[in-house]
């Protein structure tokens, strides 16, 4: 099992520049990050910078978070589609495709946006949002980015008969059943790790950044576990692949990236500079963060390690160009610098 | 003279971290930066990090940026207020104040907003954003937070019959004349070292944080310098602190600090993590930059650097108690974490 070094490893360890944001021929931002490629052994095929220190995966975990409601039966009893078991493990923009489909779930549970037990924020899709304000509403639960999670976490207690009333709470049922799966995947106990509060309002457990990537590499290649995790696993993964606009929306990275990729390559971005990835074709899982928790940057590194390990090809790497490499446009539109791989 | 050491010195040199975001009992994101605190005579009194790497200094020297308007007599020819005066020095809110002043300066000048070079963006400000949504109208040049410091330079041009057009270019006279003052006040030669352009339109030139942080020393104690430099210093010092308000606007950091201070302390923010501060009772100038480039925390490197220095009173950080160590909240309304200095 994993140990928790320290809690605030900072001053020790110095995780490498992996990022930089130029302007003109200076870098004029850094990004520093940890990132670990595993193998399901737990392995490290890949690491930069200190990969044992706890990390809070944040959203980043959210394919193994839905593996109760497979293993539960519930996504089969409420007989949920592949774009609704997608929803569970998005961080979705909160696009008309993506509350309409939310809202018509709920009701088939009897349930309606207020059992959802997130806060509200503004819809991540900036038009989205402005739609919203123009119309005068306020934004509601139904739009945070975590609201088919939580949908999915609701299916599960209504399946079960358990309250769903508090199902947000460290000790509801709801909840501990991820620790389990995750734990059992990431080779944690998570009872014994940091914890705080997510920004939806669930717990979230700070892990080490190898034990998420081994996790995910058991989510690529979930050959030696049980069946029905094997089957949870194999139901999570094409229901993704073939959703991957249900996963984030327009204008993401995430959905962006699946739709190049499909089912070949799996990510999901997590709050404060977290991304995840898992690669079937390789047996592999990735995690990293970025010290200071941007998300740009953790795009770029993503890709650049994807791209170093060759988990993306390079008719993918053509494809996602304006990805890897982004420009920086000043107010004038005139382009003054690139957010890039500081090994560009 | 100071001379650029290198262009890219982060593989090389690792600067501390200074600023920690906490969620629960870990540090979830770390903030490194350098900051330097100057004597006139370029003397560090305070310095942590590499000081000496050139950083584009950004908006956060608008002040020096603003002598030639007083040293050309543009601002006594147009009959500058004191708050005009404050607008050119300005990363200013878009406010109605603030858009409604620059509107009427520019008027005065026989020019409207068409002659503003710098491109349009949303206000900072973000109830004057959304009313300008609500409105139906698109953000104008005006909008742009430099608005002011783009006035301050066609009242120079106007006043010393040179073409406005084309007063964002670096061989303007306009450009050119901030170049020298700068330059001087910095112990740099500003046309040898790295420039790009702002995020505004105009010339930005990388400078050491030391040679930053001694121009504004010198700001805050001018006594060897000429007769109209010292002139120039003495009124854009008393228009800053006379008019907080004007230098940034509502909920800004710039604006609450130099409210409770007056002239005895007076803070720039530049884009990208960059912040400056002068001490005229100290004799004392002050430069900062984040590594990453965060704004928030900035904020917070600058308040931790100006208490451990005494430039902040017990009485001062007593009234910026909200700003010194920042609540972070969940979409719940649940305080997860703060946002505060690493030493905390």
């Amino acid at each position: 099992m994993f140990s928790v070094k320290t809690l605030n490893p900072d001053m020790n360890t110095v995780n490498p520049v992996l990022v930089h944001v130029t302007r003109g021929d200076l870098v004029e931002n850094r990004h520093r990050d940890a990132v670990v490629v595993c193998d399901p052994s737990g392995r490290q095929v890949h690491a930069q910078g200190d990969v044992t220190a706890p990390v809070y995966p944040r959203s980043a975990i959210k394919a193994l978070q839905a593996l109760p409601l497979l293993e539960t039966g519930a996504a089969d009893h409420y007989q949920l589609s592949e774009a609704e078991i997608a929803l569970a493990c998005s961080s979705h923009n909160a696009e008309p495709a993506h509350t309409d489909l939310i809202t018509a779930w709920l009701s088939r549970l009897g349930l309606d946006q207020d059992a959802l037990e997130c806060g509200p924020h503004a819809p991540l899709h900036e038009p989205t949002a402005r739609a919203l304000l123009l119309a005068g509403r306020e934004p509601g639960k139904i739009h945070n980015n975590c609201s088919g999670k939580h949908t999915g976490m609701l299916t599960a207690a209504c399946c079960l008969g358990e309250d769903p009333g508090g199902y947000i709470e460290r000790d509801h049922p709801v909840q501990q059943r991820w620790f389990d799966a995750l734990g059992d995947m990431g080779d944690v106990d998570m009872r014994r790790l940091p914890w705080s509060y997510d920004g939806c309002g669930i717990p979230v457990i700070a892990m080490p950044l190898a034990a998420i990537a081994t996790a995910f590499a058991r989510f690529a290649a979930p050959d030696g576990l049980g069946a029905a995790r094997i089957n949870a696993i194999e139901r999570i993964s094409s229901a993704i692949a073939a959703n991957p606009f249900m996963v984030a929306g327009s204008g993401r990275l995430c959905t962006e990236l699946m739709q190049v990729t499909g089912r070949r390559v799996l990510v999901k971005t997590g709050a404060d500079g977290v991304f995840t990835a898992t690669a079937p074709d390789r047996g592999l899982g990735l995690a990293l963060k970025i010290d200071d928790g941007n998300r740009e940057a953790s795009e770029i590194a993503l890709l650049a390690t994807l791209r170093e390990l060759e988990i993306l090809r390079d008719d993918d790497l053509e494809a996602l160009a304006t990805r890897t490499r982004l420009p920086i446009l000043n107010t004038r539109g005139i382009r003054v610098g690139y957010r890039q791989s500081a090994d560009f």
